[in-house]
């Protein structure tokens, strides 16, 4: 008997984050119940195919679960979402229901640390910076010569899968990495060829890279103080969040362009258009793009697809939230 | 007894090539005569030191020796050069005359891999599109994702040391690397993880970094017709020689916009003014410094010195040059 499978995603966002294989697997192993509607489901729509669902697969711009919608659902076993962090899509109480839950975040991290990586060596060598110039109908820049990232020292801020994506890149470019995260053994960081370090001496590194979720204990938790800390000629790197970051302090320390920033993400997002942050030439702005490829999205519903089948056969998960993971998620 | 060491480098040159601990090193090694001239010695002063000088530590600006001046040089044992090639520096003679030559070329390279691994990862990103839109006041742009390195295929257009370098940081991206290098065996591609292929199959990948010298043989070996193989929304690196493409021929593809190029060396420099290369879009431009960095260039007459120092001591060297590797040196 397959297992009746709600799949949640419209066409649309199938193409982005499904691949041809992933359907046909869905197609194979599952009974699916395609969403034919052109659009998301709207949460009435959803509540009505609760009672029948088995399996659910979501993606971005699904409707969100409620425990009324829990109640309906008496059959469902296991629901996987394409995309990153469950939330703000399944309340708490579905893991007291036995559901299990799976998220695709760690594929999307793949992602960041390609962007951690790409935002680093660009802005150690200037190549914005050249690149521009030679726009404007230049050849050398006297006194302006990049840096190496080989042999530095790279500072790491929350050793979520984003950071331990990054620093699997840094692998052949013999850095020391120092890791600042509370809840990191040395045991662990000695794992992931780190050292744990406090965050003052993370704040100090030439390369500083924020891998910390925002949450409640992370919010401003780059003060003003910390912030000053940043070696002249460093390279901040921001992917994770903007709130983690005192705003109006960082935006000083940056306007004294004094080191360079490179930043995905912002205070508010948006950023708004006439934001000062736009103009400043020791910064790489992107609109919160670092964990957005092709490929890592399409391969979003194929690794929460096959995960779930790897759960109901009971053999070993790679992207199971469990409860605990569930409340310290942003 | 110390060798009597002419270092042709004035002290402005020195400063970029040779740190504080490679200046002790030759006042504790070696005799040395530094040039206090201020400025580059003309090739009638060099002459003249000629008949004492046993050793000989150059780098860029640095006079080119004449056989004129190899008579003179009867105490000569070894010339090591702290910068890129010597083809200009030294006449062929000098190996018949037992004179040890050792480049510092190699170490260049590092800088010359992280420069393109760098260009890689921003093109694929679209980083540079990115940071313009955010200056434009916008934030996400429709249709614009960007991809991924990971599991991709390189094709790499000879098996020089920038591109072994660059091959080496591609290790944690579990990509397929392809070669195209005439001198190339089977065995030694193995060696770097890679696998040779013709130039056709190399110009065919979705990522081709050009690493050939400038050569008779590599003039225009980019014809117009293997310009037309490139993949559309490939990115193309070329770090090592314009002239190794068919200018007109690429200025054409690129203009098409069907894919992308970051270009570090054109067919003539410095670039001209008013190149129309200069304006488009699909192409991330630098002025010949993919080989130019603070920790590389400050560590290239350590890196010689050393040599010289095995070189005397009958150890294994690593950056001396024969007869053979000059006569196909760029």
């Amino acid at each position: 008997m397959k297992l009746k499978t709600l799949v949640l995603s419209p066409q649309s966002r199938l193409d982005e984050v499904c691949s041809e294989a992933c359907r046909a697997r869905i197609n194979d192993y599952f009974e699916p119940v395609w969403n034919e509607t052109g659009r998301d489901y709207t949460q009435e729509e959803l509540s009505e195919r609760m009672a029948e669902a088995e399996v659910i697969i979501s993606s971005w711009g699904s409707p969100s679960l409620t425990d009324e919608m829990l109640q309906k659902a008496v059959k469902l076993r296991a629901i996987g979402h394409a995309a990153g962090t469950v939330k703000n899509l399944v309340p708490k109480q579905i893991f007291a229901q036995g559901v299990k839950v799976y998220s695709a975040a760690p594929r999307i991290a793949l992602s960041v640390g390609e962007y951690c990586l790409a935002a680093l060596l660009t802005s150690l060598r200037y190549l914005p910076e050249f690149d521009s110039a030679m726009r404007e109908g230049k050849w050398k820049i006297a006194g302006l010569k990049g840096r190496e990232l080989t042999g530095s020292t790279v500072g790491i801020i929350s050793a979520s899968s984003t950071a331990r994506a990054f620093i699997k890149l840094l692998a052949p470019f013999q850095v020391d990495v120092l890791i600042y995260d509370p809840y990191l053994s040395e045991e662990a960081a000695a794992r992931l060829n780190a050292k744990r370090a406090t965050l003052e001496e993370v704040m100090s590194c030439p390369i500083i890279s924020v891998h910390a979720p925002k949450l409640p204990a992370t919010e401003r938790m780059l003060t003003r103080e910390l912030l000053a800390l940043i070696p002249d000629g460093a390279v901040f790197i921001n992917s994770s969040r903007g709130p983690v970051v005192d705003a109006q302090a960082f935006m000083e320390e940056l306007q004294s362009g004094r080191f360079f920033a490179a930043l995905d993400v912002f205070d508010k997002e948006p950023l708004a258009v006439d934001h000062p942050i736009r103009t400043l030439p020791n910064v790489l702005l992107s609109p919160h793009i670092a964990g957005a490829s092709v490929q890592g999205h399409l391969a979003l519903m194929e690794e929460v697809v096959e995960d779930i089948i790897r759960g109901l056969r009971e053999e070993k998960t790679m992207y199971e939230v469990n409860e605990k993971m569930w409340e310290v998620m942003a």
